[in-house]
């Protein structure tokens, strides 16, 4: 195994670590310590005795530090597995990694540094003396561990270090991971007052407060406005549907395992939906269609429950209901490429809309040609989609990755990725070709010649799932959403008592244009109301004193965009609807 | 029984009807003949022979009307059950009749008219010729019913005859009904492309078309601006709750049978909500609250599903999963008459605004004060909520009914009830207090003496569910809609091929201004093309020629407020806007 330099001194810490605790806890069993992306972890057997906790990491940390320019050197020898099991004969997890490399024949060796001597496949410093910075490290935290990772083993203790170069890189990591936790959406989420889960109410169903809410509608208003804009028709479809519904699709036969247990209604089963393509279908088909009238695109912000354990529940990311800003399109064979692009243009506008541009990536997720098993079978329809998606791509100039083997059992698609505050890349939602559903359900048009021909459909997302969007739009934000986002836009701050009458009147007109104005005349100084509402990231905050009140004007501190003295009212009022309605 | 003259005439209708038909079939074995409330019928048992159709309704009509001058007179006699069964002995159903008179311990009379004799109880005209105007009545269809109701008797042919004092009359009555039927929402659901129910997806479980989503979206945001103009605060909440929620609320112990059946996820049971009570008490209970910020007013526009059996569902009227616009407030006891005042002008707006306001009245349902077991066991709770309702009530002015013993279990409750275009009287929503569930959720909030206090609640609606009361707008407007609200505000027609270019600039103005406006821009002639968007009683028709092409103009045809001719574009598009803004 090679190992990069970073690598090595990590996994040399590891080592230094499981010293350092050794001389304090004597009784302490260790077991394995490897390098990590951030630094590195060692995992002990505190049971014969007392366990160090995070308030121990300081101390510990010192001792290591104390040790390290002893560790001159670091030397590896050969073993037999007789001798090693003689070396580690008190320590049984030392003894079963010992037995698992002596079945597999591979060779065993003991590393050395200062006085202490490890079970270890190798890749280290060297010179750990001279190589590791002292200050480049920090034990971090304290976690429990099974061993091997195993819920029927032993339960022991993981210490977790960070580690890096030199400490002004360590130090760097340090603080974007405290923006990175004050951006959390599940932090920001409760601070804020913007959603919540509730346990009696039930696990994995998110709770919009009125903040979160106010958010939400100016979601679905940006979608449905998108939407229209792109010519699609919005339709309401219900959550449930017939078992009936669901054979026809091929869910119950392909994707049961992210259903929820169906609901009997009179003999009849009903489930609740995982996704609403067969509802659009039925809407499709409630009429015919001419090809004149092609391509037909509904549009709905769709209910979707899908299956999730308890376990891997995760407050709006992963959730058990959701609402997707869901479509289908129904497209003629020819007209399949045009719309393919429109569809790729809509998601880039929706992206820019909400400011996350920047995060997303996208990927063509193709079948892999080596493994046709996994998908419907027919070369004809894949070569012809995958080719018809590659060149909507290629002729917008899209940057993107292309992915093997991540297609959908019933055709190739487009996943919008991101990242989110803590690097971690997901898919927001994708747009995808099918040919399969649209022969399922025997849909229909009427062509030009007169004759019967099946469309294509795209299932296609504008802006993903509210409940997942929102969380990165928390996150991006930091809390300070954009005005239009904003579920407060203006405070308004009467100085003292004597503006309270024309603070109301502000409040009244700002209301009355459908701007999500509040009043704060508390007894609080201005100082400290001033100081509230920048703490929860208000865009606008108007200060009404005599001036104001005597020219019918206002204040107005923009959290983005500076000071603004003695504005007129109308003025302010024109100036902050149309940033609303520019979103900008 | 006395009956009054028409219900006379009708009973005696029946027994015509009886003669004529046992003249033209005489293997027909009559049954009963009882007055409806629009005129008779008769049940016949034709498994002897031939049977009417309604093709034969005219014939039969025109035997009633020569048989008529010669039933003079109308007389009953007493008989013994013996001779009655010996004279009815070849027909099983009087039979029946008899044997249970006589069980009864009741008169047996038969009552004869010109050469027919029936088993009887009378109630019938004493001169039938001299009474009955010949053109007062008419046979109206045919239909199946069983004998007794009973599904497991045997299946008889019903013949319903209208009729009334006068031709007039009938006449007035034919003319309502077919306008009615005309008005039908199922009817003009399907003709207007408004919505459906498709099995294959579920039924019970509505479809919004395209035309029927914009007019959803149109009652939504109208309900939506009036929730904020009375200080609601929009919240959203999901459709399943976990088991423990409604067992706290108790809707397990006294609801259940509104309720589906569970659905288990990982062990644990969540329900598809029949109410969103306790997720409002839950959002309410994720903070504590001073006196100062009560009442608290939570808005959502909010799922529900309720158990409805197969046979029972109904279109848009009895569905599975309906959406309510629904609300819950937190008052304080002191604050309850001031608020509960608040919600009754709120409902009085909301119906005005809805063009409702004449087709509704109020009924205030009460506890039976004799039959207390029923209700939720408090005496003074009872009646300071009565009392605080019907003061309320009195002091705004309102007309309204008391109803006892139409309560709910837990307070009384204030219902909207609407006629729907046949006469039928439905509740549309209701609003109703509640002292019970704070209890069983314990909410609080902190009163000025700085004492933990118990919040009232409120149960109410804004418009009622949306399915509901869009059956009813359907009907109410006949499918013409008021602008607001039409899912077609304006057709753009361009007289000739030279107008289409200036037609399409036309329609993207309006569009751009979120104007529903579409083209019509096919080979038709324009007057054929005026009459389709008349028939789909659009409000706004423009017609597009030279004229109004060279002037930048518009002629404008309106559906409620007649023709303008050359009007400029801006000024149309300022004058619909007004419109619509303004719900006119």
């Amino acid at each position: 195994m090679t190992m990069n330099n970073l690598d090595a001194k990590r996994h040399t810490l590891a080592h230094l670590l499981a010293a350092a605790v050794l001389e304090r806890y004597p009784h302490a069993k260790p077991t394995i310590g490897p390098a990590i992306n951030t630094g590195f972890y060692y995992d002990f057997d505190f049971s014969g005795g007392a366990a160090p906790g995070e308030a121990e990491l300081p101390e510990l940390e010192a001792l290591m530090r104390e040790l390290l320019p002893l560790w001159k050197t670091m030397r590896g020898v050969e073993t037999s597995a007789k001798d090693a099991r003689d070396r580690f004969k008190t320590n049984p997890f030392k003894l079963d990694l010992i037995n698992e490399i002596e079945s597999k024949g591979e060779l065993i060796t003991l590393y050395t540094a200062g006085e202490f001597t490890d079970l270890c496949r190798g890749g280290h410093s060297e010179e750990p003396a001279a190589d590791i910075a002292p200050d480049s490290f920090r034990l971090d935290r304290v976690a429990g561990a099974y061993w091997r990772g195993d819920e029927a083993k032993p339960m022991l203790t993981r210490i977790y270090g960070l580690a890096f170069d030199t400490k002004a890189e360590l130090d760097a990591y340090r603080a974007q991971r405290e923006e990175a936790r004050a951006r959390d959406h599940k932090k920001l989420g409760k601070e804020l007052d913007l959603f919540f889960i509730d346990e009696k109410v039930g696990k994995g169903l998110p709770m919009w407060t009125p903040k979160g809410t106010a958010i939400k509608f100016a979601m679905e208003n940006f979608a449905r406005e998108l939407e229209r804009a792109y010519g699609y028709e919005h339709i309401e479809t219900p959550y449930l549907g017939a078992e009936e519904l669901y054979r026809t699709s091929g869910h119950l036969d392909h994707y049961a395992h992210n259903m929820y247990a169906p609901i009997d209604m009179d003999g009849e089963k009903f489930y609740l939906r995982p996704m609403a393509c067969p509802h659009h279908i039925r809407m499709y088909q409630r009429r015919p269609w001419s090809y004149k009238e092609l391509p037909v695109r509904y549009a709905e912000i769709a209910d979707y429950n899908r299956y999730e354990k308890s376990g891997e529940l995760m407050s709006m990311i992963r959730v058990r209901k959701f609402q997707l800003t869901d479509g289908h399109l129904f497209v003629t064979p020819e007209g399949l490429k045009d719309e393919f692009k429109n569809v790729c243009r809509m998601i880039i506008d929706g992206m820019r809309g909400l400011g996350l541009l920047d995060i997303v990536t996208y990927r063509f997720s193709k079948r892999d040609p080596n493994n046709k098993e996994k998908y419907y079978p027919d070369d004809e329809m894949w070569n012809h989609a995958e080719q018809v998606m590659k060149e909507s791509l290629d002729e917008l100039g899209l940057a993107y990755t292309e992915a093997e083997d991540e297609a959908a059992f019933y055709g190739p698609k487009l996943d919008v990725q991101a990242k989110n505050v803590n690097g971690k890349e997901d898919t927001l939602f994708t747009a995808q070709m099918d040919f399969l559903l649209p022969q399922k359900f025997d849909i229909e048009y009427v062509d030009r010649d007169g004759q019967k021909k099946r469309p294509v459909m795209i299932h296609r997302s504008t802006i993903g799932s509210l409940e997942r969007v929102f969380a990165f739009l928390i996150e991006h934000y930091g809390g300070a959403f954009p005005l239009w986002m904003s579920p407060e836009q203006v405070r308004v701050l009467p100085i003292g008592e004597t503006h309270h009458t024309y603070a109301a009147e502000v409040l009244a007109a700002l209301n009355a244009q459908g701007i999500r104005a509040t009043l704060d005349a508390s007894n609080e100084s201005l100082g400290k109301r001033l100081r509230a509402a920048k703490q929860e990231k208000l865009p606008y905050v108007l200060v009404l004193g005599n001036a104001e009140m005597e020219t019918k004007a206002v204040t107005a501190e923009s959290r983005d965009h500076g000071k603004f003295e003695g504005l007129a009212l109308d003025a302010f009022i024109a100036k902050i609807e149309k940033e609303i309605l520019e979103r900008a």
